[in-house]
């Protein structure tokens, strides 16, 4: 039996009753990158959401969303004592599940009454960090009389779905001692191979109703513990599956062993804030388990489901990229070059529109094909699709890509990603903002028109200032890579800019001046887009109470918030976190002041953007309510859970990349001087917090942060061993 | 008693419950260009929409639409026989209501039964179309027995109002012979000052429930009829009421005498088709019922109240203004000259969205305000206003205005107008799409981004053909303003074009051969604007399929036509309907055929151009369709009441005039070679029609034109008297 001996590295959930049970899977999931599995209960099905999740795999079924594919769940179990079921009938003594972070294992306790006859049930799993495709289940029974127990144990075919059913067809058999289930898809042929052992052996074959398995006899001794293991192997688009011969206590040891790496350079301890800390420790945890063991990247609800369609956004780049590059640059990478191996794809989209270059897909598949639609919201009043304008108009994705890029080699000098594929991807994201540009004629500047910033609440606005402003640093990144591979690279610069390419550096130098971006009026502050300010002043309460409708979407034109200037989210503000030392304090107070009451924070990606602004305004009280919104968004749930007619539950990965930032960056004040190579910090700690304590990565060296309220020290490791 | 000679003068509405009360006060109208008098009974009150509407006078209640104000409508009566008022308790043995179409006279005839008592009561009314501030009417009675009958004659002062109440409050006195009521109005402080007198003699004043008049006794004998008159004077903010001291019958005289002189240059005979004659006739008809009698111009739900505002639209310049070009080329000068006078209000609204030049107002009101709202529609499911984007997108409003400007000096060769405002406007106008022009960079085009074209249901779209071709067309007529006044009045040249006036005419001169217009592809078919083939291809009865509620606007993004390729109304072809030789046949024909099965038809200015280009493409049955149809279209009714919840009932004068334009210069083909001075026809009469035949003037010349199956003669007056 796993145990763990912190308690701050557990959650525990109680009784069956609160949060539910919808809320429980998101918040206890498990994953190792590759997979998500839902923190649901062994017996449960479909209708509760289980889910086997897969990373970066897709199918669709016609007139629906293509999607990611969630897998047969392989961890079915009901149990029967003389043919009397053990399930809800019985009373229910006592139940819990503990998330446990250390280690990424779901436990379950539960123990069943019915006429005197007590039966405690237990199992924990995981989904291996070090074998990816093994999710391993160790389940323990006890009852206060002797007896025996039929135990049923499946591979469960129906599959929950949002816009399914994916599989067209399932072989299922058993052989030698696995239980085999292969769904192929319907649209792309994928296959998944799910094997299962377990040590009750396999006999009594037994499919019914969707579930494919074995009816097994366990006899039980009274107060004393029986248990089995059950392992299951998921193999994608394989024919190849090596039979698993580690044992469960074998598995345990190995991925614990990764954990202890993965947490070692990835925690941050708040010291006087137990709170704080557990939230901070469960945002983290939540990114650890999407830790990108290859060159795939992270969908926006995490693993959780298929929300979101599964797909990548620019969450990974602005949201989580940072995490990643602090403490594991490798998964970084991966991160990066899922771009690079997608970059076709964006400019095959970029062409489809008319453009050059590359414009990333708002929501990513494999092969950075876009999974947006163009009606990617539901009327609630009319059950009509509506046209938004995510996928066609908000262009900045392109930019914070190549945002990500640049950044990657600025941290850690590794020119090698340059060499590889990210140069092209910085200059394809320059040509094509070069090929969507017009001209102001009047005012003689260059702008982009017809845009959708990261405030999804006003589509279709004109020189959008976020989206403005990342453009530029687009145009100067590309000519720092030139700069850049000219100098350290002469031999290769022919070879990896062509003519087209000088052009278009020749061209940005022209127009890098006479860019449109809305600048600072006398008392600092910024205009979101042209006319904003023209639109009626309103806060997001009073749109409240304008709804005729609880899921009414505010954006598009017909929302409560478009004529307004109430914004969805960060945008402005967004800009200015990001890019703290491009305006002065002033400019940055009197943003912060101005958009805060304006901004419904009706996506999770706004919180931590107003937590870091708040931090360089000195507003950290603040910043601590963000904070502490932003590290809880999954542990205490409460999100939304429609956008219009359309579901949108589960994880938050960006919400705890936020919260990450927003300690390290935000609190610690961490910053760097990539010209130099030097590290600094400026302590700002709410008053509750005492201590803050976090290793980094930075250019091949190991850091240990640490922040007091008045004090820093940052160490490197072999300083201080 | 006036009576019609001929019977295809008139119009004849039987009984009282087909068409509805509604339908015969628009279909009944009269009119004098100053003010209309629906069609309804003198014992009609507001809520069957009687009313008196006033052309270019406007007053706004706070919170409200501003709009067109009603005056207190002088004409109510009621009678009463022994205590027994005469009314629907009554048996309505035969009524009948006469538009006599020669004269503007509206005459209405019923026989009230009740115990073996017949009453016959009959009235005719008309506004003065040669004193416009009169509005006169007789009233006759007659009994199968002697009798004395109660007269109840008022000024009723509950007027109905679409968005009002426009009255802070009424002063009512009798003084000498008259009942004055002098109503001032909210916001603006209009006064209306309504004086009536009538032979019956003012006594027994009666002032109750809104009404403000007398009570007078009027014995009637046996079979014969007794008759008194009523005549009311509307003075407009003015403290000088000039008495009326002429009687019913001179002013009627007067009146017809102006009828017969515009009858005489207006009409247009057909011969062969009596329902298309008689068609015609009606939208003749309510073309002259608005003949501006000075600088004012046409609402677009003509003087039948204030639906739109009792706004101004393009429909002026697009598609009555040929009418009266060719008719009456003083009263088109009144329109052109309103323009003109209102070029300042032009001005403010370019400066206000922060262009330069004139920026016509979309609905246009007193000094050139745009009256338009930004939520002009109103969502059916939500009870919200919808932001909608004819106001500040709908930018081809100003060169449509400089077209007709144009257009007049052209026709006319006077040059007057374009000394006296007229270059003015056509050269603020390119200012204006010189200011709002981008570049487009990648292209090296000159662009029109975010616009509205014709078809309203596509909002916020890129290069409008049919916006671009204006916008072009704008151009080109600026500088050839700037040729004709530099060769015909060289020493003015200086005065009317300021420097820069000239720079503007040389920047035209560099943009004018790139700018981009969707070119036909190679089948001749056109794009209406930039991804417009891209949409969904649907019809309108695929979509009237889809509509959740009966009343839903079309358009706005959550309307069924916005992600179709459904449009409201011809675009591409009222392009190509407006300028037929600027396109071969081939690429006319292509488009008919594409769009026609596309367009839902949904505006009232959409018939005509379809039937305008038919006739160019040789579908002449097509075209006689479209002529029926827009020529009916008050008429028969049946038009749209609503768009969302917005009422919109009333005349459509723009359907008038197209019904002139498909006549004249469709079936007949009539066309001017300007440069020449010659005037030809190409006649393509439906197969039912034998002959057209009508007048106008040219040039200050009358001409006589003819036109048969197979010949057309064009005779100058002078040569055929």
């Amino acid at each position: 039996m796993v145990k763990s001996t912190m308690n701050q590295w557990m959650i525990e959930t109680k009784g069956l009753n609160d949060p539910s049970i919808i809320e429980r899977g998101h918040r206890n999931l498990i994953g190792n990158g590759q997979f998500g599995y839902r923190g649901t209960l062994t017996e449960y099905r479909k209708d509760k959401q289980v889910a086997l999740n897969i990373n970066n795999l897709y199918d669709g079924v016609e007139g629906k969303w293509r999607e990611s594919v969630n897998a047969p769940n392989p961890l079915f179990q009901k149990f029967v004592v003389n043919g009397d079921a053990i399930d809800e009938a019985w009373n229910v003594v006592f139940h819990v599940e503990k998330l446990h972070m250390d280690t990424a294992i779901h436990e379950r306790i539960t123990r069943y009454e019915k006429n005197n006859t007590i039966i405690t049930l237990e199992s924990e799993r995981f989904l291996s960090m070090e074998s990816l495709n093994i999710l391993a289940m160790r389940t323990r029974l006890k009852a206060n009389k002797s007896m025996d127990i039929t135990v049923l144990t499946a591979t469960d075919t129906d599959v929950w779905e949002l816009n399914g059913p994916h599989f067209s067809h399932f072989e299922k058999m058993h052989n030698n001692n696995e239980r085999i289930v292969k769904g192929t898809t319907q649209e792309m042929n994928h296959t998944i191979h799910v094997s299962v052992s377990h040590t009750l052996g396999m006999s009594n074959t037994y499919n019914e109703d969707g579930l494919f398995g074995e009816q097994s006899s366990l006899q039980l001794k009274k107060d004393v513990t029986s248990s089995f293991d059950t392992i299951a192997s998921i193999d994608i688009n394989t024919n190849e599956y090596p039979l698993n011969t580690a044992s469960f206590d074998e598995l345990l040891s190995a991925h614990i062993n990764v954990w202890i790496r993965l947490w070692d350079i990835s925690d941050v301890k708040i010291e006087g804030e137990p709170k704080a800390h557990r939230a901070l420790r469960y945002s983290i945890y939540h990114m650890l388990i999407l830790t990108p063991p290859q060159d795939t990247s992270i969908p926006a609800r995490g693993l959780s489901g298929q929300v979101y369609k599964g797909a990548v956004f620019w969450d990974t780049e602005i949201f989580l990229f940072p995490f990643f590059l602090q403490t594991n640059p490798i998964a970084a990478r991966h991160l990066l070059n899922y771009r690079i191996n997608t970059l076709s794809g964006a400019k095959k989209k970029a062409k489809a529109y008319g453009y050059s270059g590359a414009f990333y897909a708002w929501e990513s598949h494999a092969d950075g094909r876009d999974s947006c639609s163009d009606f990617n919201i539901t009327d609630v009043f009319t059950g009509r699709p509506v046209r938004t304008y995510f996928k066609d108009k908000q262009i900045h994705i392109s930019a914070d890509i190549a945002h990500a890029m640049w950044q990657y080699y600025d941290y850690t000098q590794d020119l090698s990603i340059l060499l590889h594929g990210g140069t092209e991807v910085i200059i394809e994201a320059a040509r094509f903002y070069m090929s969507r540009m017009h001209l102001n004629v009047e005012t003689n500047e260059f702008v982009w028109l017809d845009v959708v910033g990261p405030d999804e609440y006003h589509e279709r606005v004109h020189n959008n200032t976020f989206t403005n402003t990342m453009v530029k640093k687009t145009f100067e990144n590309a000519l720092k890579v030139h700069a850049l591979i000219k100098e350290q690279h002469p031999c290769l610069l022919g070879t990896i800019f062509n003519d087209a390419d000088k052009r278009l550096l020749t061209d940005i130098e022209n127009v890098l001046h006479t860019i449109k971006i809305h600048r600072p009026d006398q008392t600092g502050l910024i205009e979101q887009f042209d006319g904003y300010f023209t639109l009626e002043d309103a806060t997001p309460d009073m749109l409240k109470k304008r709804l005729k409708h609880p899921n009414e979407y505010w954006g598009t034109s017909h929302g409560v918030a478009f004529p307004t200037q109430v914004i969805k989210q960060a945008d402005i503000v967004a800009m200015l976190a990001l890019f703290p030392d491009d305006y002065p304090f002033n400019t940055k107070k009197r943003n912060f002041e101005y958009y805060e009451p304006r901004t419904e924070h009706g996506s999770t990606l706004s919180a931590s953007m107003y937590g870091l602004l708040a931090c360089e305004t000195g507003d950290v009280d603040y910043a601590y309510e963000y904070f502490m919104k932003t590290a809880t968004t999954d542990l205490y749930g409460g999100s939304k859970q429609y956008a219009g007619k359309t579901y949108i539950g589960g994880t938050h990965p960006a919400s705890s990349g936020g919260a990450y930032m927003l300690a390290v960056h935000g609190f610690a004040g961490l910053s760097f001087n990539h010209e130099k190579g030097t590290i600094s910090a400026y302590p700002r700690l709410p008053d509750s917090i005492e201590k803050l304590t976090f290793k980094i990565t930075y250019r091949d060296e190991l850091y240990e942060v640490t922040i007091t309220q008045d004090d820093y020290k940052i160490k490197r490791e072999r300083d201080t061993q």
